[in-house]
């Protein structure tokens, strides 16, 4: 039997923050999950009947089958979906009736990554790694944003476990959003977590978890 | 007496992304906000008390005072909190328990713009018209890739006025996100929006009202 969720996705870091997600979701709530494979290689994503899905063309894409397969693309935007309908006890998320302030601080800082952290490392890893052409100005350009971005994260953290929540903070899909980012720093081009402590340790406390770890396993 | 809202903003997309919506506001429920402009060529965002409010450094910056001095920053946040606060009847935006579809698209569409149109129409800007450096490979890559996000809103756009809502779509704060950017067009190299009639004309559409049309003048 289909399970209720269905992912296309492939294993870049967007789709490591759902598989990731899913995962916390199966361990806490029994979630499950069906994965479809794109491959990006073969531009599989820019396929008729996939731009129905996402016109942008890109993976990850979610399709609901308990929800009349209701579908939804960008990355952050299926985190948000699946802690309204699917993390029923709010482990990873915040309400927002209830507790508006938190949940704007994780739309904040879910905002911070998705328009800073993945584009600026992205770019770095472009002119690092693929682009046909050697322009030292703009790797220099995209690092130097990337370790800014970090520095920002490092401020953050001065005080917290965890970006978002009170106290000391909770791990949520704010922190899920843009460690699956930060761990693939080398490809920018950024050696080593070193100069940023704090962020250092808030990446190995996430990564550990067991559905950190089978996450970006998958698709496999 | 001051306003229960206050802004730290600047003449750029960002900035008037809020802007355009508080005007909406206030024509709609009389709300008021004060504005302090903030220099970015002399780095005040970079100052000390404005890292406190946002540890990016980046306006705008949104502090309520009707609720304690919470603090927004990152535009999509910021707009997203002023119409949970400030849109009462929900004119601008679709209720996240009750229309949970309509609130996933708007997030979607939101996300799609702030990690695409913005960033990388900001970087085709960058390489176009402020780096130090004629880089070919660099103005062709963002260029193209901000033609190829815009005709992504030509798909979306092609059987309806606005980007989210049942039928043709309503206006809301998901069309202010991006085409406060979209209208700076021509400094990231591309003439004309011809290409894209029905983006060019929802533009047109958008553009034209009071609201929009008072919020890109502010801060004077």
């Amino acid at each position: 039997m289909p399970a209720g969720l269905l992912l296309y996705t492939t294993a870049t870091p967007n789709g490591h923050k759902v598989t990731v997600f899913l995962e916390e979701l199966k361990a806490a709530y029994g979630v499950e999950y069906d994965v479809e494979k794109i491959d990006i290689s073969k531009n599989t994503q820019k396929e008729p009947w996939f731009i129905k899905l996402n016109p942008n063309g890109r993976i990850p894409v979610l399709v609901d089958r308990n929800r009349d397969n209701f579908v939804v693309f960008e990355t952050a935007a299926i985190l948000l979906y699946l802690q309204q309908f699917y993390d029923k006890d709010g482990k990873f998320g915040f309400d927002k009736e209830k507790d508006p302030n938190n949940y704007s601080e994780l739309l904040q800082w879910i905002f911070f990554a998705h328009g800073g952290v993945g584009p600026m490392q992205g770019q770095s890893n472009h002119f690092h790694k693929y682009a046909p052409e050697d322009i030292p100005y703009a790797k220099k350009r995209y690092s130097e944003e990337t370790k800014r971005l970090y520095g920002v994260l490092e401020i953050r953290l001065q005080d917290r476990d965890y970006l978002v929540g009170p106290g000391r903070g909770t791990y949520s899909i704010a922190d899920i959003n843009v460690i699956a980012w930060i761990r693939f720093h080398k490809i920018a081009g950024i050696e080593s977590l070193d100069e940023w402590p704090r962020l250092k340790d808030w990446v190995e406390r996430a990564t550990s978890r067991p559905a950190f770890q089978e996450g970006v396993t998958i698709p496999k």
